[in-house]
C-alpha cells in the first residue's frame, strides 16, 4: 500500500521495452543519437510547434532549474507560489543555476491568481537598480496540491506576465495528468495559453528518469545546450534518455498512463469520502489527494503498512488532525487501493 | 567500425539484466532504495574502506564537478593537466560547481610529474590574499591519452599534495581499465596511494549512465548530498542508478568488461604496428590508442566508414599528418577490429 | 529641506579631518596601513572584544553580503524580515555572495518576534536534503522603519537561533543611532545579546563610505579576507577607509553624530504631531519617521521643495493617503527642520 | 624610499581639493549627484565618445571583474596573459563575477602577440558544447611588467578578436601612464584601436580609490548598473567617487601626474644603469622597472630601508639573482630617488 509518491513505481512496460530495444550496437553520444531525432519530431508534432527547441534531462529539478536559468537573469526574481517545487523541494537549485536569482512568492499556497501575480510584480519597482528585477513567472500544472489551472486561468496568468514583458514557464512534472484531466491538447495547455517554456515530465508517469525541456521560441536553444552541459546534465549515452521518451510518447502511452493514475486516484477518493473522520483539503483533480485525519487514525494505517506522506507533522495530541498526501501512479492496482480503503474504513 | 569513444556502445548484458530485475514494484526514492544499500556495501568491500561515503550520479562530469566542489573553496585553484577532462571537456562545469575556482595547469599534456606539481603549487604564494589559494590536486587515471600513472607515480603526486595539506581527487572515468592494466587492487590505486576521493566510472565500461563518487573520509558526506541535490543530480527513481552499479560490480563484471576493452585495444594496436605511415603518439596502456597518419590515409579510412576522433584537425595539405584517437569498449568485436586493420593496411 | 536619506549629507568634520590627516606620505596598502592597527584596537576596545576580527569595506551592501556569505552555506536560507535591506534594497547581492542561498521572510514588516522566527525555522525540516537548509538569522538594528529591538528582544531572537545552532548577524547600518537610543554599550547590543557578527555602519552617520564588519569569534577571519578580496572590496589605498573609521570612533564622534541625528528626528516628530492630516505609522525611535498624509498635502510639500521618500506610491486619487519616510542625519539644521514644519503646518 | 607600488602614496592635491570641495550640503545618492554629470561629460569629451556609458567604482578589481562579467558569459573563456592582474592578483574575482568563466592564458608573460592570440582562440573549437566557449580578449596597458602595446599592436590584437566576434577589454589601471608614454589621444588608444570597454585607473595615479568603467557601446549600460549594485559596488555617497574623478581629469591633472610618475621612473632607470650587478629584465617604458640583482645586494638595500617588491623569491644562495620591481608614482621625490641610487651604487 504505497501512496507516498508517483516516483516510486516501475517503468511502464512500453517505456521499458523502448529502452531495451535501444540497447544494441553503437549510437553517437551526447544527444546525436538517431532516436533523439524521432523524439524531437514527435514532440514538435504533439505540440503543433514545428520550431520548438526540445531537450532531454534526467531529473525534474534539472529541467526546472536549467529552464529558469535560461529565462532569468541573476539579478531578477522568479514569481512562484510558496508551495512550488522550485521553492520547497530543490535545495536552492534554482538559485544555484540562475546565479543567485530570487524567488518571490505569490499567493498563499499551491495556486496563484492573476491579481495576486500582478500585485507581486508591481511590488518590484521598474527600473530601480536597488531592487531585484522582475523575472519569469513559474506555473505548476498539476499544482503541488493536486489541483489544476483551467486554460482560462493559465491565459490570465500569462497575460499578466506578457503585460510586463516577462516569460512564463510551466513546471509540468505531472503535465500528462493535467492534460487528460482538462481534456485539451498539449498546444492548448502551453503556447496557445501563453506558456513560453515547459518542463514535460516523464519520470512520475512511467519513465525511469527523463524530462523534456521545450522552448516554443528556439532563440534560447544554444544557450540551453551550454547550460545543460555546464550543469553536467548532458548524457553521453543519451540514447537511454531518448528511448524512454520515445516509448513514453509513442502510441499514446503517456496519456494512457496518466489516465490510469488519475483514475486510480479517483477510485481512491471515492472510497475515502466514506471514511469517517477524514476530510479532503482540496477536491482532487488529478492523481493526488490531500486529506486530514486524526493522529490515531494515521497511526492505525501506518501500523498496518500503509505508506504515504504527512505534511507538517509536528508534536501533538493523539486527536490532532494530520494532513496526509496520497499519490497514485499508473501502476498501483485496484486491489491495493481497495485494501487501503478497507483498512481506512476500519 | 566505431572507434570514436567508449561512450557509444550498449550496456553490458549483466548491467541490463540488473536494471530489468530492478524494474518491478515500489522502491523508496532519492537513494533510499534497498539496492543502494547493497551497492554501498559492495563498494566499501571492494575498496577495503568500511567508512567510505558512497554516492551515485549519472554523468562523469557531475561526478567530477560535485566532488571537486566538495573539496575546493571558490577562491582556490585546482591543479590538473592541460588535457584533463575537467579542463577541456566540461564547458566550465568545475568552475560552475565550485563557485568560481580556477584550474591551474600542470605539465604539458595528459600527465603531470611530482616535480611539476610541486613547482605549480609553489607558484601560488601561501597566505597571499591577492592570489588564488592552493586547492585540490586532480589526477586522471587512465589519462586522456590512454596512459597510466604507476602506483609509485600516484604516491609521489599525492605525497606532494599532502605536504601542502591539499586533497587528491582521482577522475576514474576509466578506473577499471586502469585497474586491470596495473593488476592491483582498488584500495592500492586509491586511498593506499593517497587518493582522498574518487569518481568511479561505469558509463564508459558497460553501464547506461552511472558513476560512483567515493570519499574515503566520510566527513564530506552530508555536504556532498546537499551539493548533489542542489545540482539536480539526485535521482528520484534512484533504483535505476543503483541497479546499474550493482550489475556492474557483481561477479567481477566491471573487471571482465575492462579486460575485454583493453584486450580489444591491444589487438588493434598490434595490428596497427604493421600499418605503414601510421605512428603511435604514446604507447597504448589501456583501451585508447593515439596515432598519427597522413591526411590522405585518414580520408580513405573515413570514406570506407571508419569512425574515430581526430585531435586538432585544421586546414592543411593532403600529406599533413593528423592525430587519430581510437577507443575500444568491451563490446567491439574482433571482426570489426580486424576489418578496420585490413582496411588500414590497404 | 532634504529628508530623503541619511546617505546624502556631508562628512562629519571630525571624519573629514582624519581623512585629510591621513593623506600624506606612503602607507602600505591593502589593509596593512598603520591607521588600521589603531582602528582594530579601538573597535575591540569599544566592544570589549579583544579577540574580535575587524575589517573595513566601503558600502553597507558589501558589509552585509560578505558577512552573510561567510556565515551561510549556498544551500541554506537566511532568516530576515520582508523589509530587510538585504531583501529589498540589494539587487540580489546576498544571493550572489552566498552562491545562491535563499532569504526566508519572517514576520510581516520590519521586525520579527522570537515566536515568528521559531515557526519559520521549524518550517524547514531538519536533515531533509530536498529543502533549503536552516541558516543565519539576520536582524536589522535600527529597523528599516526606524524602530528598535530592545536588548530583551534581541536576546530572545538570538536565543532561538542558538537553539537551532544558527548564527545571528546584525545589520547595523544605523548601529550608533540604536545605541544612543537604547543607552547601552556596544557589547550589550551585540555579543552579550547573542550577536555573532555585525556590520557597523559609518556611511549614514557622518562618513563618506566605510562600514566595519566584526566577527566576535575570529574563526571566520581568513575566510572573510578571501571573500572580501574576491568580491573586489579590498581597497589598495585602504588608509582612506581606516582614517574615516578612526575619525568616526575617536572622541565619541560617532555617538555625538547619532545623538544629533536622533535629536533632529525627535524635533521633527514633535512638530509633526501638530500637523493636521498627518499620522505616524510607527512611533519614531531613532532618526527615521514614517507617516501618512493625503496626496494633496504631499504635493504641496513637494512643490515647495521638500525632498523625502514615498513608499509604495501608486496611481490614485488626490485624497489618497501616501506613506512618507523622513530621515534626519546629524548635519541637518534646526532651521531646516523648522522651515519644513512651518510648511507642513500650512 | 618606498618603491613597492603606486598604490601607497597620497592623493594628488588637485584630487584632494576636489574631494573637500564636494564635502558640503546634500547630494542625491547612488550616482545621481550633480558632480557625476560633469564627470560623465568630461570622459565622453576626452574620449571623443559622446554615447559612451561611464561608471565609477572604487577598486581596480571591481572595474575589471564587473566589466568582464558584462562582456563574458559563464560558459566562456577570457583570453589574457599569464601575468595579467585578473589572473594573478584578484583571488578569482573574475571567475566569481562572471559566474565561473575560465581564463585562458596567451603568451608566456605580460604581453601577447596577435599570432599567439589567434592560436589560443583557435584551440577552442567553435560550436562544441563540451568546450569552454570563446570569450573576451583582455589587454593590459601598461602591462604588468611596465611595458606598452603600441597602437599598431593593439589594433592587431583587437583585429583578431573581431574576426572571431569577440569583444576587447582594456585593463587600464595605468592608462594615463601609457597615454603619456605613447603620446596619443585616449580615443586612439581605445575605441579607435578596437577596444570595446576600458577600466580607466585613478587610484594608482593620484586618487584615493576610484576607477571609471567605460563602454564605448552603451548597449551594456543597464546590465552593468545592475551588476555593479549586485556586486555591492554602488556607493551611496557616490559624490566622493565623482569628486575624485573630477579633480583627476580636470585641467590635465591625470596627465601631469602620469608624466611625473614616468619621469620619476626614467630618472631612477637612468641611475640604475650605472649600478654594477643590476640588470634590467625589460626596458622600462612607463613607471615600473624590473631588474635583477644578487641576493646580497638586495639584503643591503633592504637593511638600509628601501622598500620594493620581489618577484618569485624562494630559498636560495646569497649570490642568487632576485627580480625586483620598482614603481614610481607622481609623489615620490627626486631626493628619494637619488638617495636610493646612491645607496644602490654602494
Amino acid at each position: 500500500m504505497y501512496f507516498a509518491s508517483d516516483n516510486a513505481g516501475p517503468m511502464h512496460p512500453a517505456v521499458a521495452r523502448a529502452m531495451i530495444a535501444a540497447d544494441t550496437g553503437f549510437q553517437p553520444s551526447y544527444g546525436s543519437d538517431t532516436i533523439m531525432d524521432g523524439v524531437r519530431a514527435q514532440i514538435r508534432d504533439l505540440f503543433e510547434a514545428p520550431q520548438a527547441a526540445v531537450y532531454l534531462v534526467a531529473t525534474g529539478t534539472a529541467a526546472n532549474a536549467l529552464a529558469l536559468a535560461t529565462l532569468a537573469q541573476p539579478w531578477q526574481t522568479v514569481f512562484c507560489t510558496p508551495l512550488a517545487h522550485i521553492n520547497v523541494d530543490e535545495c536552492n537549485a534554482p538559485e544555484f543555476y540562475t546565479g543567485g536569482a530570487k524567488l518571490s512568492l505569490v499567493g498563499g499556497g499551491d495556486k496563484m491568481s492573476a491579481d495576486e501575480l500582478r500585485a507581486r510584480i508591481e511590488s518590484y519597482p521598474k527600473g530601480d537598480v536597488h531592487s531585484a528585477q522582475r523575472g519569469p513567472v513559474q506555473i505548476t500544472q498539476v499544482t503541488e496540491m493536486g489541483r489544476l489551472y483551467t486554460l482560462q486561468e493559465l491565459r490570465a496568468l500569462t497575460g499578466v506576465a506578457r503585460e510586463y514583458g516577462l516569460p512564463s514557464f510551466m513546471d509540468g512534472a505531472r503535465f500528462a495528468n493535467a492534460l487528460v484531466a482538462l481534456d485539451c491538447t498539449p498546444a492548448e495547455m502551453t503556447w496557445k495559453a501563453g506558456i513560453d517554456a515547459l518542463s514535460l515530465g516523464g519520470t512520475k508517469n512511467g519513465c525511469a528518469g527523463v524530462e523534456a525541456v521545450i522552448f516554443f521560441d528556439p532563440v534560447h536553444a544554444w544557450e540551453f545546450e551550454l547550460r545543460r552541459k555546464r550543469g553536467a546534465h548532458l548524457f553521453s549515452k543519451h540514447r537511454y534518455l531518448s528511448a524512454q521518451m520515445q516509448g513514453y510518447l509513442a502510441d499514446g502511452t503517456w496519456l494512457e498512463a496518466a489516465r490510469a493514475a488519475n483514475s486510480n486516484a479517483a477510485r481512491l477518493a471515492t472510497g475515502l469520502r466514506n471514511v469517517p473522520e477524514l476530510e479532503f483539503v482540496e477536491q482532487p483533480q488529478a492523481n493526488m489527494i490531500f486529506a486530514t485525519l486524526p493522529r490515531h487514525a494515521h497511526q492505525r494505517l501506518k501500523a498496518a503498512g500503509a505508506v504515504y506522506g504527512l505534511w507538517g507533522d509536528l508534536e501533538g495530541a493523539a486527536d490532532e488532525r494530520l494532513m496526509m498526501r496520497l499519490v497514485c501512479d499508473w501502476s498501483i492496482t485496484h486491489e491495493t487501493i481497495d485494501d487501503f480503503l478497507a483498512l481506512a474504513k476500519g
